[in-house]
């Protein structure tokens, strides 16, 4: 049965990486469990080792195990026998292009699809979606293909901003650039705001944090969706 | 000889559609002349018949006739055989896309280079850099290749966006992605303000407007340089 928290963002304003998800965590991954890291999307160039140590950190304060992915030499296996994995955050288009070098994105998502808890913050989170086509990120680089994992029937964009209406600033807003999504694309979108996750159990997908999701379908106005409410439906 | 004119932005907040250009533009253009509209970035997905009626509204008010790509027979005759050519913005995946899938890249950049007077805006002054790594856009479709015009010997980030020291936003600033870029790309770019344009005249490339523009380079601090400086080294 799968099992994942997709959450928009890996911190929050004024507190430590994933302070607020840390209580959460504890109950997702098995008690004593060592946690299999992706640090593929090297936020601001970090480099993995550094990338994992981070994340090694902050696992450590609720007694939970972790090691990089890179730091395996049969890296498919890695992902067959993890107990748990996180993907974290960074540029999109670096983890696709380096999961499908690697060869790993079909391996991940049987892992997944298998019942591995699999955590995802910010890109390890749009990389579960259906495509990698509403992510915010820069394309630093070019992968060889905008398909991802679908371990769910839609997209996310994380760090769903909503327009500020006192900006004067003419680049596009967040809605307008995923209203550009939908004419090409039939996909629905879930705008998740930064302290929002969403908890995938088996068919069963709910809406965590204090905020609401606004959700987005092709020829259709957008609309929120309250904490607690249930997007099994969304296809 | 090459003749550029390359803007961060069409419109700036309060004014209408290329308002703040229009008297440049009547100098850029020769008298009378026909310029060729290329509305494939689409912005918002506006059709390209209302796109190119936007357009022509505009130039209008300085008695400059103005045609759209899209109603030619003849699309790469319409490029060569133009007298000037103006690139609007919009999304900049879905602008490259469509001029690889008809064949554009190539007769454009010749025609440029050639010294077709050359107007982009947004997404129409990203595809004259080396690559379309550094646009700001959305993913919505999948082009065969990152590779743009290259008709200038660097990258520009428009509507570049200085860090906003009171943000609580979690997402990356503009300089941290151009410097998630430079990890993996040995390319200058331009980080050009809404209200700036680059003149591009032969060899010679002169920053325009009356804000500076922001240089990054690999493994160098970003910095200024003011109205009026010349960016012909920059490479």
């Amino acid at each position: 049965m799968k099992n994942m928290l997709l959450a928009s963002t890996s911190t929050l304003h004024d507190q430590a990486y994933l302070d607020y998800l840390l209580l959460e965590l504890k109950e997702f991954y098995s008690v004593g469990s060592q946690v299999l890291f992706i640090p593929y999307a090297r936020p601001g160039g970090i480099s993995h080792d550094d990338y994992t140590e981070k994340a090694r950190a902050a696992f450590a304060k609720i007694n939970l195990d972790l090691k990089g992915l890179h730091q395996f030499p049969n890296q498919v296996e890695a992902i067959q026998q993890a107990q748990g994995i996180f993907t974290g955050g960074g540029n999109t288009f670096l983890l696709v292009r380096t999961l499908y070098s690697l060869g790993l994105m079909q391996p991940l998502k049987e892992a997944v699809s298998q019942g591995t808890p699999y955590l995802g913050t910010s890109a390890g989170t749009n990389i579960a979606g259906l495509t990698m086509k509403t992510t915010n990120d820069m394309p630093i680089v070019y992968p060889p293909s905008f398909n991802t994992l679908g371990l769910i029937p839609f997209n996310i964009n994380p760090h769903y901003l909503d327009p500020d209406p006192s900006s004067t600033h003419q680049g596009e807003t967040r809605e307008t650039r995923i209203r550009e999504f939908h004419q090409f694309n039939n996909i629905p979108v879930v705008g998740l705001r930064e302290g929002s996750w969403l908890a995938v159990k088996g068919k069963e997908i709910t809406l965590m944090g204090s905020l609401s999701a606004r959700i987005f379908l092709p020829d259709t106005a957008p609309y929120e969706i309250e904490p607690g409410a249930s997007l099994k439906e969304l296809k």
